[in-house]
């Protein structure tokens, strides 16, 4: 029996595929695109950084070269510094890996964890490229549909558990939801993970644009933290380094062994010039990414002043921080078709919910995400008037209305 | 049944391993550590190079923000149009892919063609982490033991194919015998693969220190070849950017439509500042890179020229090439315990035989492999001065003799 290679066992990549849907299509000067499809800074970091990545690549030989398979040990250290004084828990240097961005941690960590057939157990709607790793590692994504308030119910994920589970990841704040889970959700998954001897993964990419003061979890308050808690970081939104692939996992010191056995095999070590920019960024941005986060969380605000545009014509809007809006649309149309077509039609290109639900989850079809975070206010604003002014029957392909 | 996580189906990395063997070693002034244990250049690339790098993180707003997942444009349109030069072929722009490094390349492409429980043929001694991936994916690696210049035999190899086997690799020039596969040997694995139905994977690694003038192989001469050829390549030895992680793959564009999922999910994208050196080197630094191979190649006649005082005391050298010296050597003592042993008796940091060979395989206990690339004539004269001074029986740890 010939069974299909692995890649043959999963999507092509969401982010490409809605790119695509650009070709041939012109925007006039006017009305040019509004791009929302992807969670990516749009302008480079601060010039003080690119100095100092300039400055290293000019003059320090060892930007050039191998560094340690696990990431320097300045940044392991600084990251595990500021992590203690954030979290209020004890995190040791050992306790941190630097990765080729934060969807590496992801992989390395469920390669840890994970055997052919094996599951795990992930909220929908999902963060596509989980799933594709799940895919492709031969793992059984086992989607837990998360309620009302795009909040996953433990309960639930308890009902969902099989001797094949290995792992329930979280993303908080949410990717595509926006939604920030309550510390408390988050630490009953916690429980749940540690009673049923399976690891908690929480993925923490957006972290620094949590509309809440401080951490937004007490997990490593628990001194058995790295038992269960494999926590994942990217330094690609914080420091607008998407460009340079760099992120992080905190676990225990004995799964990064296993985690560097990965980490050798696919990459050999992060790029010395992005964790150089990381470590930079970490040690002179600090009062900069608050100013940030406050801008963001801005935008934020006017995805919520903006939103009456669209509720008296059915639009709701399920979640709402972080880089992302997710709403419900009010068309007949589904959404992979609907967001195809609101190229020529409002100028706009965003995510539809069919790319963050399983195939057989009929909710997707309804669901579109908005990437709002490089929209200024009057983009934003912009954006809510294109949608508002459309009107069914949406022309599906070729022209501008 | 519980089965062990991927990583725990495979072994440390060695490289990482070795560097532990210098944990409290101290090193007098008059006789400083010989490191010839990984294949890296110690040298940052050319100023020039640097100040291109530099530059751009300066003034590139696109050096810090995601990129096509399959690489910068113009640097898979300069690698098409070199290598169509260089192998008389015809490579176009979509059949190369960029990726972070060439270890990803090979993970990549077994990927893209292997399932759980599939065969793929490797000849011994291996690349490690070729290994490594291959356990980690679950797939077999079929080991098919080169013979007496290390050179794999294409009637072996097809007695070793069975409905499992998808692809069969080839490093050349190798790692780690270091020996340059004869073009007409390349070809009839090509041809074997081709009839079979199987992928050829071609690692060129070493390819810009191939002591023999042109390419290496005439498989692009067949217009069909991307039916079988699966061609990896780094940027890490030509252009000293180890630092960076950047290396390529060509394939047919429906095979890169495949790696692009794992590539995707993996990384997003390669990084933007290594890529733009790779293109850099490669537009700017071809007349520095010819003369790099000079200085490379002149050290491979030192290790011929060394080898006497070696040869007397029943030391083989049995490939050398590329950055390798790959000898046998006279000892009792296992490679395993004599590479750690020669740490604190020579000075010296090696990889053993064993790291490169199935653990059952006893040849591995008689090997040692050399990087000889990063040594200049001087040192390796000392190099083979300290192995020449051993005598029997070694100290297996601790202190200096």
């Amino acid at each position: 029996m010939i069974n299909p290679p692995r890649t043959a066992c999963t999507f092509s990549p969401p982010v490409m595929e809605a790119r695509r849907w650009l070709d041939g299509v012109t925007f006039p000067p006017h009305r040019p695109l509004i791009n929302v499809s992807q969670a990516a800074p749009v302008a480079p970091p601060p010039e003080a950084l690119r100095r100092a990545v300039a400055e290293a690549a000019l003059n320090e030989p060892q930007a050039h070269l191998y560094g340690p398979v696990l990431g320097l040990p300045d940044l392991r250290a600084e990251v595990a510094a500021q992590w203690s004084a954030t979290y209020g828990g004890s995190i040791a240097p050992a306790e941190v890996a630097i990765t080729s961005g934060c969807n590496q941690a992801f992989c390395a960590a469920i390669t840890t964890l994970c055997a052919e057939g094996d599951e795990v157990i992930l909220p929908t709607p999902w963060y596509f490229n989980h799933k594709m790793w799940l895919d492709m590692a031969g793992v059984r994504a086992v989607p837990l549909p998360a309620g009302a308030e795009l909040l996953p119910d433990p309960d639930h994920a308890a009902a969902l558990i099989t001797p094949r589970t290995r792992a329930i990841v979280l993303v908080t704040p949410n990717n595509p939801g926006g939604v920030e889970y309550p510390a408390d959700l988050t630490h009953a998954f916690y429980t749940l993970a540690k009673e049923r001897g399976l690891a908690l993964i929480v993925d923490e990419t957006y972290r620094d644009f949590d509309a809440r003061p401080g951490a937004g979890h007490d997990l490593f308050h628990d001194t058995d933290w790295a038992d269960t808690l494999i926590q994942l970081y990217s330094f690609s939104k914080a420091y607008r380094l998407t460009g340079h692939r760099v992120g992080a996992m905190v676990a225990s010191p004995t799964r990064l062994a296993e985690v560097e056995k990965f980490l050798d095999t696919v990459t050999i070590c992060p790029n010395q010039l992005g964790q150089i920019a990381a470590l930079w960024g970490m040690r002179n941005l600090g009062q900069w990414l608050a100013g940030e986060r406050a801008e963001i969380l801005d935008r934020r605000a006017a995805i919520h002043d903006n939103m009456p545009k669209l509720t008296g014509q059915g639009w709701r809007l399920l979640g709402c921080g972080a880089y992302f809006a997710y709403m419900a649309h009010p068309f007949a149309m589904g959404s992979h078709h609907l967001a195809q077509a609101l190229v020529p039609e409002a100028g706009v290109l965003l995510l539809p919910g069919t790319m963050f639900r399983p195939s057989d989850d009929p909710q997707g079809a309804r669901e579109l995400r908005v990437a709002f975070a490089n929209l200024d206010r009057a983009g934003i604003d912009t954006l809510f008037d294109r949608l508002a002014a459309l009107r069914w029957p949406l022309v599906q392909t070729g022209h501008s209305a």
